[in-house]
């Protein structure tokens, strides 16, 4: 079992949950199909077959085998947060206008945007088919709330773009949003579809939430530290998109007169000339806001360790607790 | 009792619901808000307050009060199907590209494509909550299967637009998801809700189907024969846009070599000139298309007719049965 060592969390994670992990992938395959609507299945098969981490459905599958359920639901519970996923997605390049995703260009620049918005929006129904599948009612509760919240965190980021107001508080809350919400309910759903109890069930909702935040601040970390080659994202993504993250958030906080000036005309009046990226890099260093905020990664990272230790002592829990040394892993 | 003989049916309607429609709305304000983003009911006010006409809502409520239904959870489902229909209209507006809405800007105008995007996504969680508020899993199923089919049936008409291979049966099927979808559904759940015996679902199913396609059939009409202080729409948009509706079908079917080359420039390829419009419209007479149309939709109306009438007596079952008539009305 040597080789097993040196495999990392969520590939241990993929090895264990492979079997479940193949039903999702064919119940994937087979509800983002349209019979009359071609361009759907071209649009999804596109972001799909780009394969990414398979993270959140796998995290599904891990708390409900974790909680001893033996099947069938938590299959299309994973296949319903992954398609919550796709979509959120597909949204979020045509809002962001981005061109490229998992190193392949985006739908919209390949399609249309119209095409994203109406895919997105097909993918949408389609999971709440899936979730109407368990006949579950708590858990339908549960994944509809979180596609609020995170509507809700993405119109609030919009908002709190490009405005130095924005406190590390709305951060928190936009982070909750665009991607904890997530993760928080396709661990609690695994807990619930699978019986679990309460106690076991709050323990699963706080490791989603706190993996979900610690691997968010990560990656808004990792664009200003980041290897392009590793991340997909160029160095400065960010800064360039006007976006306040936490690096930035906590720059401006401590700002001098002149360096809020220089805040407000690159990011609130989005007039940046060269070298400004630098400078923006410059006074992170002097406040020291990039190891500041990779602590706060770290704590998250602490706080979702902690809570999946208080479930009962399982091969998934530990591959689970080592998960959320990993995402942080990458800054350290 | 006089005056009420000159209201139309949805007034007369909207009359014999008022109570329960004043509950729709108010349960509306109230899960359109957003705690956190100011900007959704920014977005969704401007939409919801410039009032449209309630009528799928209103469906819901006819169709459970109709079977004996005493509430409390059609205001649910009719708040679920009204924000569905929001949702779509905020997505179509971004993907029409327009700028008119019920005599208004429309929200991509006065915010951005993003905000449009964002918040109605937020709106479809938000009914996916409403509806499970019900907890009742046949209309969560019936819902979901409408959405899909509704985000279908808007791809389709996304990739049979601007393709003169479009046939009268595609373009039902466009129809059935732009339009009939939702109207079925909101007349079926209203029976579900109720308990109803499962023959008289399946006639209001069959009753918002027909009613649907008559409206979305006699509206595609209107864009070339209707008022635009009426209709709100210029005439002629839906030629400029490029858009294959049944006149310009059933005008494609007979072109003659010649003819066809003028729909291939104008339509497919979009190279339109001054004049363009006049000799659609005449070609459009040669072949009696607008009539031809016009008889679809009494057709589908009279469907919608017979369909109600085998539910028991009831004044909101006359009433359901004159909408029928009046939604077709303005073309007769």
């Amino acid at each position: 079992m040597d080789g097993a060592v040196s495999l990392k969390p969520q590939e241990r994670l993929a090895e264990a949950l492979a079997s479940n992990m193949d039903a999702v992938n064919v119940l994937i395959r087979e509800r983002m199909a349209s019979e009359h609507a071609p361009r759907i299945p071209e649009v999804t098969a596109h972001l799909v077959e780009a394969g990414g981490k398979r993270l959140r459905p796998m995290l599904t599958l891990a708390a409900a085998t974790l909680c001893g359920y033996p099947g069938p639901f938590h299959v299309h519970l994973a296949a319903t947060v992954e398609f919550i996923h796709t979509a959120t997605l597909l949204h979020d390049d045509v809002v962001d206008e981005s061109r490229q995703r998992r190193g392949r260009p985006t739908a919209n620049l390949l399609w249309d945007n119209k095409s994203s918005v109406l895919v997105g929006d097909y993918l949408f129904a389609r999971s709440f088919q899936l979730m109407t599948d368990t006949g579950n009612m708590r858990v339908l509760r549960i994944l509809s709330d979180a596609a609020a919240t995170i509507a809700e965190g993405e119109v609030l980021q919009l908002t709190a773009a490009q405005n130095l107001a924005t406190t590390e508080d709305i951060y928190l809350r936009v982070v909750r949003g665009k991607t904890a919400a997530l993760f928080s309910a396709a661990t609690e759903v695994g807990g619930v579809i699978a019986g679990a109890d309460e106690t076991l069930v709050r323990a699963l909702f706080e490791y989603g939430d706190a993996l979900g935040i610690a691997f968010q601040i990560a990656d808004d970390l990792l664009d200003y530290q980041g290897d392009a080659a590793q991340t997909g994202k160029n160095v400065g993504d960010d800064f360039r998109e006007r976006k306040l993250t936490l690096p930035v958030i906590k720059a401006v906080a401590q700002a001098t007169t002149e360096e809020r000036a220089f805040w407000v005309r690159t990011v609130e009046k989005g007039k940046q000339v060269d070298g400004d990226l630098e400078e923006a890099l410059r006074l992170m260093e002097k406040y020291g806001t990039l190891d500041a905020t990779r602590e706060d990664a770290n704590a998250w990272a602490a706080t979702a360790r902690a809570s999946i230790l208080t479930l009962p002592a399982h091969p998934i829990r530990d591959m689970l607790h080592d998960l959320a040394d990993y995402v942080v892993s990458r800054l350290n």
